[in-house]
């Protein structure tokens, strides 16, 4: 089961993306030499997903080091190369909380770093790397503790049938994937029936990316218009929902990609379980609750033209294009991180599992 | 408020539709000259929505008898043409009960016209125009009873924003529409503040149908992706979501475009009014439940594949592309019909309803 699929990786002081506005037509690599271009490419969704955007970042401030470094500029010069490349970038997309999250930590390594300047781009180095290492070693570990605790709270002979939305496998993290990553690993333990798959407009990334995951690794999945979820639940074809986080509030609110929160209501109608699979960096316990999330409003082209294409809408027709929702806590059935299972998370329940 | 907006018409012997395959980039009319040509005109859905259909396909059967009657047949072969062209229409689309009615209805007058083969053929013209005529005020009467029903039940100083899906306006009807109708006379009586469309996937006849007849009406709408429908009703921006029906069971089940059975759970979650609009010729007494209706499956190239162009999803992933789902009756805050408006439907208010 090898797959052509990762999210952001350094070759030769670069950072190298699947290029994810290709797929499913076309696989291609992008490498992007300046923090300008690792912007465009992020603004742009050529790598997406929240894991995925904190790697790149944290790679694009360690290029932006590297580069100084290399051009002769002193050690003070090349952190604040470091420093204003994690400013530009952390804000180029605002719900994801691990872009921040990865960017901030870059910053803080770079103004507390000693040394020369080629040292204190190797540490920036080193420390993209340690953030790839862990995300990787998260999502490991998120997929086992998933993919266990759905098989006890679900046995099923044949195994389970769980839908997802969105993409968050390899593409969009270092490893195999959040809510992928569960559904991958019950798929490598023989127990995955079927994976339905959200097309999830509007720029589609279940039918364009996880799709593309699902066949690049031989799993057995369906692609369904986001809309057909309600029946295929109402005809009992689901077993559960599994889905990733963007941003996961100190309350246990969940903002993640249009259409999760729908989801959660039918998986609350139908009494089937909607599992959240987030590493902890997506906890952003500065965020009060869902209310307090900025919510990315993107352009009406995304909905109005197919990949940029084929027009779908009236030119003329105005388009509301909201790219998260946000999920009440109450909603969620468990939270998988990369240190266990929370089940119905709250506020108290989520801060004793980030103290344990 | 002219619109180019119709149906189905009849033309020199022939039928004429709005290719709405073509829209929203083009407006372009579609002259069906024989049965043939309409049965594929209503399979690739160039003319679509239940009564278009059912009066689409009555035309149809009216012109099958004039040619013949045109070419000299008898009148017993005219007859014999325009059963077999109910029979052949009839079957081209399974869950609208519009469209067997609309033929059971032609052929029936079929086999019991007296007089020669034109008589016979111009007995069955009047018939279909008796259909476009009754479904025109039909329309008319559904958009008095509903946009009255709304205003009493939800007074808002500024005008009501309603969320409706898939298109049920001018171009699915003989007249202003059913649920499209209720918004439209909401409009005209200046009490809609805003119009919701869901794109609807994934043929997206509310992006390209419903929006493009709320521009030539000069209507205030916003497109949505059907996944965004959520977070606007959690955060209050939806007073009501008006749909329209392709066939009600006798116990008020409603079938419904793909999507609409997500839109009545999340307005049970946040209690917002869920009301169908149908003309009593949905409602189909010998369909017990919704259980019973039998869903149509449709090409999986229709979520593969933007208008037939723009890949979406990779060559090799299965699709799942149910057209309609089953709304139960239990949440259905509404019905409205011709004959006025069924709070909370089932079998019982139903049938005092069709009696009264």
């Amino acid at each position: 089961m090898s797959s052509r699929a990762f999210s952001a990786r350094w070759v030769d002081g670069a950072v190298e993306l699947v290029d994810q506005t290709k797929l499913p037509d076309r696989y291609a690599t992008l490498r992007c030499n300046d923090t300008d271009d690792l912007a465009q490419a992020i603004g742009r969704l050529q790598v997406r997903g929240a894991p995925a955007i904190g790697l790149a970042a944290a790679y694009g401030v360690a290029a932006a080091a590297a580069r100084a470094a290399r051009c002769g500029a002193r050690a003070d010069r090349v952190v604040a190369v470091a420093v204003a490349a994690a400013e530009h970038l952390r804000h180029v997309r605002p719900t994801a909380a691990n872009l921040a999250w990865a960017c901030d930590r870059m910053a803080s390594l770079a103004r507390s770093a000693d040394g020369d300047a080629h040292e204190v781009a190797e540490r920036l180095l080193s420390e993209a790397r340690a953030i790839e290492g862990e995300d990787r070693a998260a999502c490991a570990a998120m997929g086992a503790h998933g993919a266990g605790y759905l098989a006890r709270a679900l046995p099923r002979a044949h195994g389970l049938a769980v839908l997802t939305h969105c993409n968050t496998g390899a593409l969009c993290t270092a490893g195999i994937g959040t809510a992928f990553g569960v559904v991958r690993t019950l798929f490598e333990r023989g127990k995955l029936a079927q994976l339905w798959i959200d097309e999830t407009r509007p720029l589609l990334q279940g039918a364009r990316l996880t799709a593309w995951e699902a066949l690049e690794l031989g799993m057995p999945h369906t692609i369904i218009a986001d809309s057909a979820a309600g029946s295929l639940l109402s005809d009992g074809g689901v077993d559960a929902v599994v889905v990733g986080a963007d941003r996961i509030a100190a309350n246990g609110d969940v903002a993640n990609k249009i259409g999760t929160y729908p989801l959660a209501v039918l998986c609350s109608h139908h009494g089937a379980p909607f599992i959240v699979v987030a590493p902890t960096s997506s906890i952003d316990l500065e965020t009060t609750s869902g209310a307090a999330v900025v919510i990315e409003q993107r352009a009406a082209e995304e909905i109005a033209l197919a990949r940029g294409q084929t027009r779908l809408a009236p030119e003329g027709s105005p388009v509301h294009n909201p790219a998260f929702d946000v999920t009440p806590a109450g909603l969620v059935s468990a939270l998988v991180t990369e240190q266990g299972v929370v089940a119905r998370p709250d506020a108290q329940r989520l801060a004793a599992h980030l103290t344990s």
